[in-house]
């Protein structure tokens, strides 16, 4: 049997271990990136490693989140960022310059390489045939300072595309009908790898749309063959010479077999709180909404931009409806500035946004209270918009320029003109400029990192304890996303250089209770279900709480980045071995594990509920370099001791 | 002796008093204008006089302050704005259609009219011949409901405008001479009268870049004539119907003159941190910025982008400055997009802004700890970025321009091509489209005013008490402006609805002490210096105090706005007889002032510092109407008793 294209890279970087799933595996990192939110404390700990310089080929730092720079913190990370960058060989994108993984995709990914990025959407850049994968900042530093990155080997999917998609039905719609199917944890464990004759019908920006929500599937990542419309795309951005020709071989093996008819499908929507809870529009036509986001790296590609700006040409937004837009990239704010798309924008009443981010993060542009957001983002979580009890749907920009104009969620081939739309194709002439992006340079030496205020070192555990004996802080259900642990939003987001003080919010909107309660009882233990950290790669939901002195979290499931990142910072995760433990333990009982180091070892740990009065069984599912780590007292610890 | 053209419109709208500089007059208001921070509070007060509808010809509320909308607060405050103009007959613009000031000129403003607006810089519409005033909301609200506006006669300024700007200095770098000259205390209780063979020179837009800072002088209003290119401009608007012929009589008498020989002028800077502080731009040059920002009621037409643009064009922003750029309204935003200029300043490197007040107001964009930010705005006060101790410098969008490509306060001549530059006008096809201002409606009986959790009632002070016994809270200097007294940014701003929670914060730039002493101490005295509340029309800087219990304010003098927004608000504003006197008292000393009510009919107090054991005299400025307020305990409640 022969190959398929993730096995194939996988193979071309592996340092350590065997290439069975389920398997712990190491692979060589080519690429790195960083956004601002993720990676300051990345920058703190590589430069805690004192390595002069980054040992990647190509590491980025982006400014895309905190852009709007509300207080004097977030203009200083940005300075923080330049010097780090600067100081360690390390490319800079200004702020301004556009969202990381829609830069990387037009200026830095390259087919065949590996990329790993502080920012769980990394899984864009597989649009164009790499291995592109998210983790925690600690992880990025790792992988800058020249470390192959661990990860366990993972099952590949074969997702198979056929036919054509018809006008008005968008890629978007081919992953949301992905979600539908799978759900949030189909790709747990899994790459998915997008094959068939459909995949020629899209290019490279429809690509990028459906492997970012990789992440919203649970996968490691998503990948795309590298093809003739790579090699156009690549061409277009004056990087034909970065192209390779590369794809599953013909009887290639997968673990897993999805075939999507692209023909079949219609409009999509994900209704609100998880981007699998996805329906067929018609289902929800004349739902009235407050406000429509057209945006974010899942979509906003000229293309996408060109398409909403085609349905709202001379129409104008409901009088009841705010509509925001913003472009992915400078490149392609640019060029919608030159193709008279962005006039068309303005005109019809849209606010013009930075490109950045923005309100895919929860930074601006917050719903008003109980109102409905359209976004053509790629997570509808609780809080996401800034607004705790806004509701918000994701769908595509077609969807969502049609909807902005009649106020309610409407098939875009409802009002739209057809033929006009489907003569809208992504453009094949970008405009090449990277005077935003600041090039490594050789002798840094001289470079002094600038450090405002509000940026403070890396907290760092002390090792783990000989025995846990502490409450349960709290209790909660499944599928908690980082969002909900660590919130986001331009005030919280803004202390993301300052661990004593964002860990005031953590869980702030599950229970504003628990940093107090925390910081009194000097930590405590968590009890979660399913999944628990799904969703973004959000570090802090792990260091607020190593900070705060939580010892161990106890779960059904542990999403990949954040059971990592727990992992790095020193705190436990532990898994029911039998899940109806779960029910059985209540918030503020005295959990005891003796013997802790031995424990890990096993992998296998006794816990008394003292409070209760019984005992149960958990597991660590730690690889031994895990184990090791976690018995340092984390990632820092651990790496020092080895370099 | 002739008339000035003050006079004639003052004449022609006088419901009381004798038009003698000094005496109180009250004139009859034709239009109102108020934006979102200054605006709820002008809507609740006119809500609780129940009136059905404005009695005003237009009367609009605008949403340009708060549109990052960081929090659910300020969309909440949006849609409390959008039904409380449908339901009282008010035009609504949305957030995204541009600054009040901006859209006000181009779609409302009227020669000979009369317009009071929540807001400073509401003297931009005087660039078009009108009598054009910045009050506190409450003011605002008595003139939707009809009363009449009272002010003192003011005394009317000459400037005389002779000769043309050379090229790359520009209208504002009239404006700041002037500022130079006549420093921010210049125009207090007066009208800037702009006339000469110059003026003609000037475009409407021009002259509005000099009206808006009309406001930094202190002045009541500035005014230009009416003339030949306000017909052009208002036909290019497609109002010509609007247009009358308007200027001072050839022999028009004037208290002051001032002439400027515009020919002679140069490019000037006002330096940290008021906006008189001004100097030629050779005397700063090689001053290294961190941030530039281009827009502003001041400086956002399309001239002013369009100039800016032609100095970028083809050259990119300095690596360690970030530049931002907001267009001053849709109008303009969507001419740059048409005309090529957008294009240029993304591919230079800006980062573009919603058409907002923005960084002007502290709503984002704040630069980094002790940074150098240059800006194209009007104000430069202490905390006025969002980052109280950076350093903010005023010039013309040349200068800002040239400035941001070199790093450095830059002459714009010294790297322009000024045969380009000199070629660029603002546009005579403006592009005419008023889809994002909701008009009033007939019918409103079944309209509802949408109010979120956060939009609070007006507090109301219940009557002036006969006995003040109390506490001094603070002791501050002179030229407090109101930004001092409450700070601006988006998370405060994002609180203007609710007095309770913005309390909190006033004071907080001087001592962040303030509000919770005088929660404990219920309400106290205030000594201020001279110029008492100087700048923006910032009513929550009374309101927050009369919330606290502040009893009085002792100051040298007063600005005026300020004056009324605390007699408005049921504060008593009372003037040391001798300034000396200031100095003897000491914060923490108890002042009494007996027979309250007694004293304020005679106009003159005796107050007794009973900690020190001395006596002194203050007088209260204030008009028989104004007594019969504060004795009501302010405006709403001695307006209903009228009603």
């Amino acid at each position: 049997m022969g190959k398929n294209l993730t096995r194939k890279i996988f193979e071309s970087h592996l340092v350590e271990g065997r290439m069975v799933a389920g398997e712990e595996i190491r692979i060589k990192i080519d690429q790195t990136l960083t956004q601002d939110a993720a990676g300051i404390m990345a920058y703190v700990a590589f430069e805690a490693l004192e390595l002069p310089r980054v040992r990647t080929e190509v590491s980025v730092s982006y400014v895309d989140h905190n852009t709007l720079q509300v207080g004097f913190e977030n203009a200083d990370d940005h300075i923080f960022l330049k010097t780090s960058a600067e100081k360690f060989g390390v490319y800079y994108s200004k702020p301004g310059n556009g969202i990381c993984h829609k830069v990387h995709t037009q200026r830095f990914a390259v087919p065949g390489k590996t990329l790993l990025g502080s920012d769980s959407h990394t899984t864009t850049s597989g649009a164009l045939g790499m291995i592109a994968i998210g983790a925690g900042g600690m992880s990025v530093a790792m992988a800058m300072a020249g470390e192959p990155f661990p990860l366990v080997m993972p099952k590949v999917v074969n997702v198979k595309l056929t036919g054509k998609l018809r006008t008005g039905v968008s890629a978007k719609d081919v992953v949301l009908e992905l979600l539908r199917r799978m759900t949030i944890k189909g790709g747990v464990g899994k790459v998915i790898e997008y094959t068939g004759p459909g995949v020629e019908t899209l290019s490279v920006t429809e690509r990028q749309t459906i492997s970012s929500m990789g992440a919203e599937l649970g996968a490691i990542t998503a990948i795309f063959p590298s093809d003739k419309i790579s090699y156009e795309f690549l061409k277009a951005q004056g990087r034909e010479e970065d192209w390779i020709e590369l794809s599953a071989d013909e009887d290639a093996e997968y673990d897993e077999v999805v075939e999507v008819k692209l023909g079949e499908l219609e409009p999509m929507v994900a209704k609100p709180r998880m981007p699998d809870k996805v329906v067929k529009i018609r289902e929800l036509e004349d739902t009235k909404i407050d406000q429509v986001f057209i945006g974010s790296c899942t979509n906003s590609s000229y293309g996408d931009l060109a398409k909403a700006a085609a349905i709202l040409d001379g129409k104008c937004v409901h009088p009841d409806v705010s509509l925001s837009v913003a472009a992915g990239s400078k490149q392609v704010f640019e060029m919608i500035a030159r193709d008279g798309i962005l006039q068309k924008l303005i005109s019809a009443g849209a606010r013009v946004l930075e490109s950045a981010c923005g309100p895919c993060v929860g930074i601006g542009q917050s719903p008003p209270t109980g109102g409905i957001s359209l976004r053509t983002s790629n997570r509808n979580f609780i809080g996401i918009s800034g607004t705790v009890n806004a509701q918000v749907y994701l769908s595509s920009p077609e969807v969502a320029a049609a909807s902005a104009i009649t106020g309610l969620i409407t098939d875009p081939r409802e009002i739209a003109d057809l033929e006009v739309l489907e003569s809208i194709k992504e453009s094949t002439d970008y405009i090449i400029d990277d005077r935003m992006i600041i090039a490594p340079r050789e002798n840094t030496e001289d470079v002094v990192i600038k450090r405002g205020p509000n940026i403070r070192t890396l907290p760092v555990r002390e090792g783990l304890d000989e025995e846990i004996n502490i409450e349960v802080l709290i209790k909660i259900g499944d599928n908690i996303t980082t969002d909900e642990i660590m919130p986001l939003g331009a005030k919280i987001l803004s202390l993301s250089s300052n661990i004593p003080a964002i860990s005031q919010y953590i869980f702030n909107v599950l229970d504003p209770t628990f940093s107090e309660r925390s910081k009194e009882n000097n930590g405590g233990i968590i009890i979660a279900g399913e999944n628990y950290g799904y969703g973004s790669s959000r570090e802090h939901a792990a260091l607020a709480l190593m900070y705060l002195g939580v010892k161990s979290i106890l779960a059904k499931s542990f999403a990949r980045i954040h059971h990592d990142n727990l992992i790095n910072h020193g705190i436990l995760p532990l898994v029911f071995k039998e899940k109806a433990d779960y029910k059985k333990i209540c918030p503020d009982d005295t959990l005891v594990i003796k013997r802790v180091k031995e424990q890990i070892n096993s992998g296998e740990f006794i816990v008394v509920n003292e409070t209760k009065g019984f005992e149960f069984k958990v597991v660590a599912i730690l690889s031994d370099r895990q184990k090791e780590v976690i018995l340092s007292g984390g990632q820092l610890n651990y790496i020092k001791r080895l370099l």
